[in-house]
């Protein structure tokens, strides 16, 4: 596959920082913005851009917070590196915190919403865009929310947004490839002149190939992550995804090194991927943190217990 | 997902074998084949009907060798179970310690060939149906073997052979979506009157959702195994599998219990899965041999070199 227009962003960080409270090192993040950087990555999403004071928790890593000090630091001596991203909450920026976009350390702003929060994420993310930053709209956990207020939000987005992307993700790694096709076309029906973007999770086994159909159907902006490395049961991985496509800028063989030597060993701390709660509730449609909890509890492998439990759920 | 015609094959005796040389008890067998049955699945592929005199090395297992006795033995207790097939690969078997289905203790006889050998695959196969068993012809390596030749093996499948099925194997783990769809409708062109049947393996993470392909596109005959447990990357798991199809008659609960209480810990003995060397060759449409040689030395997380090596194997 190979189509011009296709921008790839590596969210290893962001979302595998959902992993392990955003503590990487700086030298750890430093390798992977080299490592993405090289393999011909077009955008590299270092974090979360919370308010401190919204989170003292201590023990949370710089990339909850991801200070300009911090990104510079971790993102120094790579010339020419891939584009540098955050993520940004509704509500939970403090915004005199943010430098107009000529004196910041980062490129892009990706504001994360449900679907019923999209108004607020419209006004936050064009904040952004009138400060200088190229900006994304996520629009979270769409197999779930697909009553009409889903089109509505599809309209304001291309009316109201000055986002560059509308982002559809599979928050609960729900989707089957069919849903993919249908999700598109549904937003198509309204997003005319905006990019679209898709970001999957893997509870099926599913990220790689639903991102594959996006793609088929003129998604242009992918997400991905070194060894899948995310939330729950993560991500489409970087590495199938550069070898899908077939733009000779990409180089698979630095992620390849990122994967032997930094992830092989992360993983034997903490956990992602194809973990039998986490598939049980991407069968089910739904959120994942019954899964996160069961995993960290005495009867972490008792799948049957679980399935029960979540089917009553889903029937209460 | 639910079309009456679908019958779900469970290979994970058969195909998890080749992981660890056909040795597992009969214990387990049996464990295996009472939740496949009670799960509602429809085949239980439980070995190699391969002769014991041309494999005399005592460290294989009796899965490569199936004798009756065996299969008796580790089937027993289970009322209305599965029916039992078992693989035949040309040359391998002692016809002479075939019995007539009538008298013998398993239903199928699946025959893998290369496209190459497909003229043997048919005599034999149409040998066992003449014993009363139903057969199939797996055709292996589709997505390496697409010369015309191919055309030819699906047009003397359609005349030639009395099987029921004909599978298309993608034995590395090397086919996207597009690939599937096309493949089906290129054998659709010569099997009119047979049923297809798909066996993915999970290189590239793509199993299942080739087999969701496989199944939107007409084929009715679906390979799975328990947490995706065979040779090198695994096949489709059959948890997601049966999560997928709406029938009523499938019940995910006994396999979730497998998964738990056998197959979490065989897998800290014997590897298979999204590992990156199996990744690779999948992506470059080699067979895992390579793979699986270089995961036992001492190299084995060197991804960069393996994949050096791989591409100038392919340029060679």
């Amino acid at each position: 596959m190979y189509r011009e227009q296709i921008k790839v962003l590596d969210c290893t960080i962001r979302d595998g920082g959902l992993v392990n409270r955003h503590d990487f090192s700086h030298e750890f993040v430093g390798k992977c913005y080299a490592g993405a950087s090289a393999a011909g990555v077009d955008y590299f999403e270092i974090g979360y851009k919370n308010s401190r004071e919204l989170f003292p928790d201590p023990s949370y890593g710089p990339w909850k917070f991801c200070s300009d000090d911090d990104i510079r630091r971790a993102t120094a001596g790579v010339e020419n590196g891939a584009k540098v991203s955050v993520m940004a909450d509704v509500g939970r920026v403090n915004m005199n915190d943010i430098k107009p976009a000529s004196e910041s350390p980062f490129h892009m702003v990706r504001v994360a919403s449900y679907v019923k929060g999209v108004d607020k994420a419209i006004a936050m993310a064009n904040t952004f865009h009138d400060m200088g930053y190229e900006t994304c709209i996520n629009l979270m956990a769409i197999s779930r929310d697909q009553g009409p207020e889903l089109d509505e939000a599809f309209e304001q987005c291309e009316k109201e947004a000055k986002a560059q992307v509308i982002y559809l993700v599979d928050s609960f790694g729900s989707m089957y490839q069919e849903d993919i096709k249908t999700m598109v076309a549904r937003a198509r029906k309204h997003i005319k002149t905006k990019e679209l973007g898709f970001h999957g999770h893997n509870n099926q086994q599913l990220a790689f190939s639903n991102t594959i159909e996006a793609i088929m159907h003129g998604v242009n902006y992918l997400d991905a992550t070194v060894y899948g490395m995310g939330r729950a049961a993560g991500n489409c991985t970087l590495e199938l995804l550069l070898g899908f496509l077939k733009n000779p800028k990409f180089d698979i063989r630095p992620i390849l090194d990122l994967v032997s030597q930094q992830f092989i060993p992360l993983r034997k701390e903490h956990e992602w991927g194809y973990i039998i709660p986490h598939m049980i509730v991407g069968q089910l449609n739904m959120h994942p943190q019954d899964a996160i909890d069961v995993r960290k509890g005495t009867d972490s492998e008792n799948y049957r217990a679980f399935w029960e439990r979540m089917v009553s759920g889903v029937l209460d």
